[in-house]
């Protein structure tokens, strides 16, 4: 198993939408990231920034994430979810969420 | 269990120490850590901000962490990695890490 921290910026004037959307989030995104092997999937807020933690059970994460990305309901969900987030200018290339760094863990 | 995420900045001049401290924490600021009933605690590091996400499976979360606070090695340990960090201005009263709103879970 392998954890991720990613990070993004939320738009203030979004906050509502979006903590309104991901409140209910649509049956087929749940299914479709479970089935890419994410489990306890946490998303945080501060300050107009967006924290997401997860686990990934898999063995083929770019595989993976592709799978997700090629769901069409997903697609319709990023359609609304993407304009609340402003993506980070140090971001990695191909990156929306960027990758943190984990500089601790313990069980 | 009640999952925390919290936030806090790190002075970027300090980066290397705050890494080279959490890559080996010492046995018995994990044993007090493990002791109040956190779990699976990471923390991330991006553009000068940490993210820690920790998992609590106790049923006093205050009287725990004034165990953890009232440790004389955690004491010490906090001398150490304090001055790496900057808390928010946002932070409520009586935090360090500042706690985060969590918008999203998912199993």
């Amino acid at each position: 198993m392998k954890r991720y921290g990613m990070m993004i910026k939320l738009r203030p004037e979004k906050y509502a939408e979006y903590k309104r959307l991901h409140a209910d989030v649509w049956p087929e995104v749940l299914e479709r990231i479970s089935k890419s092997n994410i489990r306890n999937y946490s998303i945080y807020h501060k300050d107009g920034l967006l924290f997401s933690y997860f686990e990934y059970i898999g063995s083929d994460f770019e595989g993976d994430m592709a799978l997700i990305a090629a769901n069409p309901v997903t697609q319709k969900w990023w359609e609304l979810c993407n304009p609340c987030q402003q993506p980070l200018d140090t971001r990695a290339e191909g990156e929306w969420w960027a990758n943190m760094e984990e500089l601790f863990h313990a069980e």
